[in-house]
């Protein structure tokens, strides 16, 4: 393609972005949303819009009794940490930018409620949500805020526990194996259907007293 | 839990966040992406660091005419977009925060030049790529701009076209169905082992050429 110019020197510097306001911009989300208000799990009402969310644990499991103690006197260290994209968003394939009039937020609240009500050994009540809405074009900081949010606070459902995100395996799937948050946390009907070869409880058990110890 | 505080009474505008400067710097990240050099695919050297990429292509292929018209003066229309974000990022797993001594995105050309080279009716010739590295605190943009870059450019390849990205299915996976790509760019070895059904070239070839024209 001669009539087309490209480069054939390489000069990695005139591919480096660095933007110093971002970072700023990053801190001052992360500060709203550790001023958000804490509701329980689910949220009291139906509510519109995409975003970020923390889930607390403040119960007497004690897989995490390290959490109950670092959350004796504020809501400080999360459990989990998650986002709720606008539908299509990824691939663009919905007109509106960003602009969505459905409760996906809200919606993913209530899926981890079922998935947290369905588990033998947690309890619903001892659950507490924070959640930030972003929207229209500020939806583009969703994915950033959250990866913000599990790098800072390294929640031990995310960085340690595979699994609790996870949905039902499509047709023909379940011949793969129980997440580790399935086999610590049984009750999940479509988990138990996984026939894949797990890990065990003793080795995941062994693996969260560790890491939450260290932490 | 009546020691923790939280709130009974709901109010939505207490979790909204807007950010006008956000939209500003994503301005001046798409501004320099587009300004990046273009280079071969794969390009001339190994690179180390993350972030975004555009795929161009000026080829000759009947599915792509529009393509190549939008294309004759400027690289202006991508046919496809994508990220290479550092190990680990999203678990939070790796101890240093978006540092990276890697080549993830020098690897992620590479196994795009690897598709492109395997399928029969594309040559590697005709594609050029454009990248920009996002590392350290700024590799938290790399998500944020992937997303804006394909809600502005709704790359065939991203928007209409699914497969392109895959990787090789997992053992005991090859149940699934051959991706649309794969279908329309037969060539990659563990594709042609995928024994779902998959979609008839017919429909992805009229799917394709409605998606070019009208947009």
């Amino acid at each position: 393609m001669a009539s087309h110019f490209q480069e054939t020197h390489f000069d990695r510097a005139k591919h480096v972005f660095h933007s110093p306001e971002f970072e700023e911009i990053i801190k001052d989300t992360i500060r709203f949303f550790n001023g958000t208000p804490v509701h329980k799990l689910p949220p009291p009402e139906r509510f519109s819009g995409t975003g970020v969310y923390a889930l607390y644990y403040i119960g007497k499991n004690v897989y995490y009794t390290s959490l109950y103690n670092q959350n004796r006197l504020a809501f400080a260290q999360p459990i989990y940490v998650g986002k709720a994209v606008p539908r299509g968003w990824r691939q663009s394939k919905n007109a509106a930018e960003g602009v969505s009039s459905n409760s996906e937020l809200y919606n993913r609240l209530k899926d981890h409620t079922k998935s947290i009500d369905a588990a033998k050994n947690l309890l619903l009540e001892d659950f507490f949500c924070r959640f930030m809405i972003l929207e229209g074009g500020d939806a583009s900081l969703i994915a950033t805020v959250e990866a913000a949010l599990i790098r800072m606070f390294k929640p031990v459902w995310n960085s340690c526990l595979d699994g609790f995100g996870n949905h039902t395996p499509g047709a023909g799937r379940f011949n793969q194996a129980k997440s580790d948050w399935d086999v610590l946390h049984p009750g999940r009907n479509w988990a138990e259907k996984c026939t894949g070869m797990h890990n065990s409880k003793e080795d995941i058990v062994a693996q969260i007293s560790k890491y939450l110890n260290n932490d």
